[in-house]
């Protein structure tokens, strides 16, 4: 498939082996967002990707789209304007002790791209499939138009849309909340994806979830999901993903899928050793929309996106670097991490 | 409060990536001791702490020092004599393979000062809280003089003690025994704290507990507190941790505090994946003082001290980095580890 | 004892952190190989160990020869001779994610060694125990050859001969099969080490064994040590490995060895955060022969051999540098991991 | 002497090992700003500073501020407030590659604070030496106009002014040119600092100097602080370092100090193998401050500042970390670099 | 200008910090290799390059080709077969310690190529520029072949060609010498690159020059490219670098430029702190190459390929990733190094 | 040859980039010490060496034995008593910065074994050469007692014995001079070596250089050797080691050679970009022995021991780490550190 994503890219700063930041001298630097992960993870498994975006036109720019290209990613249709590119500090937890992020983002090039600056019908030429989240709508109030912008040119030019609901409550600042902006946005969508958190404070649908607590209730999903495809009827599929958090390195992974007429529960993984799981949704996302393109089929295509996703818990960085005959691998039930020689 | 704690810190040398000692050219250099560690912990948890201890006059001496400082903990009582610094090496275990630490320590300044070297009576001015454990008194005739020194000058002056009988076995010399000079040392203690090895091995008190194997039974922790309470009638509380050592990165963590009318077993952690437990101890000792502080509630402190320990085998090194609200957060009960974005 | 081993030692490149190959710039380079590792291992026991090989004349070739050296491995039998030191790049999986292997080993110095390059009968002379694996007689025709004649020369020789029937299935490829060289080979062991695949791929006898579910059935390792020493009578014992893979970090390994009148299931170890496992066979090897040169007991040696690479598999890079006084430790039921002050 | 510095601290991230930024997935992390730098020095020869500005309450504030107190400076005075912490990339350069240095500084806590953010009685009371550079007043009109109630207050209050002109051509976007701000401030200097660059940019004052050439001319330097001295009457001493640049790690460094009788050539020293210029001139301002209080001597003073800052070229990192005793070790002829053991 | 260039590119695996291969168990691994670091210079440079080559269809070829698409090269013909990419070591020396390069590239993917496996029609369809080097045609008899192949398609489709004609004496083992293949080579060149040594091994041409002295004389260098053009006469243009090797750190580097009609001496550099020299060469070509195509100008052509390939030895790994306008920066007269604020 | 060195060896940790000791949380970890740097250098020229010293019976003497062994010089003499490693720690200066080392190696078991300890007679049992310094007898009065003791022993059994004077004034604490023992202990030595330094501090011969200013004068060091062979008519050969200190990373280096009836002087190297000179006065040591042996001529083997440790300076860490050829090469005259391949 021709794939098209909108979002923001950053520098991602690490502290090393589980120090805190700053710790000692030492960070580790990559790149990461939710839109650009789901674009690497796609071109991992064959598609022809391009990812859009602002970014400055400068040394620092250059290097993410050096990263982009190295990933396989079209970096064609990138606008080089603004200042900076936002960067997000992590340390990475364990057992009790939770993870952290910590967003340097504003200001940043996409966060002041304008309305225009986007050549979206040229964009949108000859694409299948475009991919927003509901991270880019709250950086920025431009930014939020802008994902209008994109939606509604997609829309007309009939590309199959997906939304990560993607809720993010350190953003959100410029006056609008998310449920009024987001609301609006998922109108456009044809898969929806997000974790009960997002359905919740991106929508205003209420559940009665508690994720601190480990165990997950599959009934609530089932009403969950439900409930979000009356109100946004425009959704063909909806897909929620289950986390059960045990600890900072051990959760249970899964996830649901709703289509109209049916209403599925996909395999479950324990990840007890977690290396990274920042990009675990993004993960799903791109599992999920290659899972749904090459099986035709709801519940291979859930079991996919989690068996890919579940593969990112174990790889160090936000990029799922894994190849679609590892995923099928694991989703065809080898889950015993034999080494391979 | 104003807190006073003395003893000995060192340099820590450890082997990177769970290696055996010089299996590769690298070694992470750190710092720590016992009672500087409960010094940092209490620094973190907001108290104006000054540790106490004798540095040589040298680069090496202004290092530690700096380090002290940077840890917010007041380093003007500090001594500058002698001629080293101790050392130790550590090398990270996993698994059925221990931890193991290296002592090279002997002639450290501490371990040479002499009685008069500190006054006790300038450091304990205004001074609301004393800590001091088994080990300085283990490391020399000299330093066990200067703890005596130390209580016996807290004590008048109305400061409330708190001792952690700590035992090291690989300790203790200099020709007395860690029961003949303990047995005296604990008698200046408002607040005794230990694991049962400590309280069978340095105070001489027999209790039916195999380290060994995993699981402990809360019982004999009952009667040993009691035990304990009765010879030691100074002892206004007495505070016991119980590791259950599953494994080399896997342990169960908990306490249970005794005070004259009452005995409580605090709440219990699995530590699945530990990352640094050195310093384990130290982070329960200053969790307890601080507890006991804020809350003024047997409980509370208690549930404080083993919340506040728990992370700390999250964390690389020997100081306990976390900060009150993060403590709080995991003793009021959630310990899903989830991301903190 | 004094020990001869034969075979391969390559250069052994590995991502850090977990990470996939070429992620980072930057590898971790040891040594590592089958012969090699049980050689020492044997000589960390005390053994009087000499590893032959074949080497290229250049300053890679005097690498590897140092670090044999540094671990007190005999390298005055080794020949200067080829182009180059076979190498294995290996990526670190966690969770569902398999460890990976790729081998760059052809044109290598042992690989391209013939017939006569070697003074077998010099350097059997003394010597009490030979060990060789399934990998060498893979590598290449004249390997396997070289093989035949040290095996042939030693049984003359009155040495002691343990196999490790080790199937690679990436090797292999000069024209004939694992079982047609393989069957021959063990003819002469009088102690055969091998895991299920091993036995069924290398000597091509059948068992009900799915090695990727997790739980395994003592009762087919009983009855395949059984058909093993049916067909080769010339076994005076025969021990199998059992690695239950529940995940690329988390195994339960245990082992079972039958003697001619007895067979015997050892104790198991359950491993949740392994650390590296290449390498886990070859200790055991060590383990076993160290063991039954010890103890002359079956079940005692097995319990050591287990317990030995239980603990490989917590230690980075290819080599068990545990002591016998660690194994016998963890054999006599200390896996408690409590720190060693 | 009691000394503050007032302006901006930010984390400086740089590329390892020579390389271009983002060449390799590692940054180097250390905290670094002209009147932070100026501060750390100052510690570091015994003086009793405090370093003022603002910085937003999060853990990366926590980190710069603890930093601060790991050299040795108070941070009574910092306000936390604001949103981020400035940050600037360094790639440092060889031969004729030159060092790049790329600013994300905008809208940090100290650009965005205001006019009364800050006590300025309190922060000068009982203070002998303000310093402040005229970085400061280029990031922003408020940093600006923070700077100019600073040094009235200071002068009101009779506290010892100096002022690093300091030039940096990617800043002043505010709308105000540098000649036009600056030449204001230097009005309330009493030794006034600052390379041929910084007279020129800064206050418009024309010389004949090529900074690309090598070499430089002494004379020139007698004209150019004779007129900023005709032209600023308050200043009582204007010191311009002369730093002849023949590649990026071969330096020649010195400096003029003119004051009103009398003009001295400093010291030179050929650098050969820079190890990192950054803070260079910073680590000059304190020595020159530290030489004129401590020796009561022009000559001294400036021979002083030089040797001081030349050896800030062999130490990695934005801070001068050597101690007054190396100084005057270089200062008084011992330039051979022999081990001290 | 549309680029190909043709030829091998390795794993490079260094010792870090100027130790001794395996002095230290780390290596940094990069790739390069004569014709795609010419390929990359170019990318950088503007132009549209394409990379031609034989790697595994493996994951370290995959890894390859990323580390080429992030450099902005086209791989799209590149040919996946064979069984290994090529591996080269280097240890950097200093002083009089020589840097060191030991090859184990036999056997690789490209060298093991056939004739016929390339489309060279389509590779050099629309093609500006067709760039080779003496080193493909040593490695082996194919190789060579390929080379012909290669270079009399391109001269039939009226591709300019450059050659550099490097010579490497460790390669050259399959049975012909340099001299019968590369004298028969370069008649396809318009564009001839060398140096002196590459001239006299490849094509057997005596010149009066010992490159062990420092000190060059440029008149050997106008008799030599005399020479070489005289015999040679398809030759438009021949250069050939310049190298005073001082020590392993120290060299003077310049390089002269013959056409038809005229014989320039370029502009000389002191590069006193060689940070990496490995494809300083390569770096020349590609400087040329855009230099002639840019300025239509030999001397400036020249000299931009001089200052290049001086930046070069700056900045570690085969590739030079410096832009353009660094070039022409140093080119137009400033190697002052100073920091680019 | 068979040689015997005898003294310490200890850990040396380095703070890496020339950061000061402490500035980052990272430790480069080696061993090193005068007699075993020499014994490591010999058995690099194919030498038959035995290094004797004491190690406590630990990890970290188990470690230091194995970096010996992997040097291939022969452990069979160690004595393993005493209770630590000595350790010291550097960091590495330039330009005017000196490097520095802290000296943390008292109550070290070398420095408490006892007269009686070493069984001499069997060490020099077919033994050609003994090497010692003057660093042995400075660390404790029983080290100097061994020292005396070897060497009576090696004399009367007719072992060739050399001498480095070596002064250290950090040492020679424990109540007698280094004049009044040095004295004695070189009317053994049949070499002996040193730097002017040595010669006047150990011996307290007067000659008028000043080690602080780089050129030295030739005639100088004619007149010291001669007065140094005059007062010890015991001496064969007096070499002192002539170094030039420019900076801390530039040394001019070179020595002269006196015999009865001759006096030469050596080769001179500059070595503009030191890279570690500990250990560099133990390689010229061990290039010396190496050389008399070798030429049986005064001139090569000065010569040969200037080039060694010329070369030395080029290698990170105690151990001059090249081979015999490397040196012949350099010695020969190429100094043009020409990159191999």
């Amino acid at each position: 498939m021709k794939v098209v994503t909108f979002g923001e890219i950053m520098i991602r700063l690490s502290a090393p082996d589980r120090e805190k930041l700053f710790q000692s001298p030492y960070l580790r630097v990559i790149f990461g967002g939710g839109e650009a992960n789901v674009a690497i993870s796609l071109a991992n498994f064959g598609h022809d990707v391009s990812f859009v975006t602002a970014l400055p036109q400068n040394d620092i720019g250059d290097a993410v789209i050096a990263e982009l290209r190295k990933m396989n990613v079209d970096t064609s249709k990138i606008i080089r304007q603004g200042k900076r590119v936002g960067i997000y500090f992590t340390e990475t937890g364990a057992n009790q002790r939770p993870s952290k992020v910590f967003y340097d983002r504003a200001h940043s090039s996409i966060s002041e791209a304008k309305s225009g600056d986007f050549k979206w019908k040229e964009i949108f030429n000859g694409v299948d499939w475009f991919h927003v989240t509901g991270i880019t709508p709250a950086i920025s109030e431009s930014a939020a138009e802008l994902t209008f912008e994109a939606l509604k040119t997609a829309k007309d030019m009939g590309v199959k849309i997906s939304i990560d609901f993607n809720y993010r409550s350190k953003l959100w600042k410029y006056g609008k909340s998310a449920v009024e902006v987001m609301s609006e946005i998922v109108k456009y969508a044809d898969i929806g994806i997000g974790n009960e958190e997002d359905c919740q404070k991106s929508l205003g649908i209420k559940a009665n979830i508690d994720v601190k607590k480990g165990k997950l209730d599959e009934k609530i999903y089932e009403e969950l999901t439900e409930k979000v495809m009356e109100i946004y009827p425009n959704l063909e599929k909806m897909a929620i993903t289950m986390r059960e958090s045990f600890s900072a390195d051990y959760n249970g992974w899964s996830a649901v899928l709703r289509s109209k007429d049916r209403f599925i529960v996909g395999n479950k993984y324990e990840i007890k050793d977690i290396v990274d799981r920042i990009g675990g949704g993004d993960s799903f996302s791109a599992g999920l929309i290659h899972g749904l393109d090459k099986f035709r089929d709801d519940e291979k295509a859930l079991n996919f996106a989690i068996a890919a996703s579940c593969l990112k818990h174990s790889i160090p960085g936000d990029f799922n670097r894994v190849k679609e005959s590892e995923v099928l691998n694991l989703m065809e039930g080898d889950a015993s991490g034999r080494v391979q020689r």
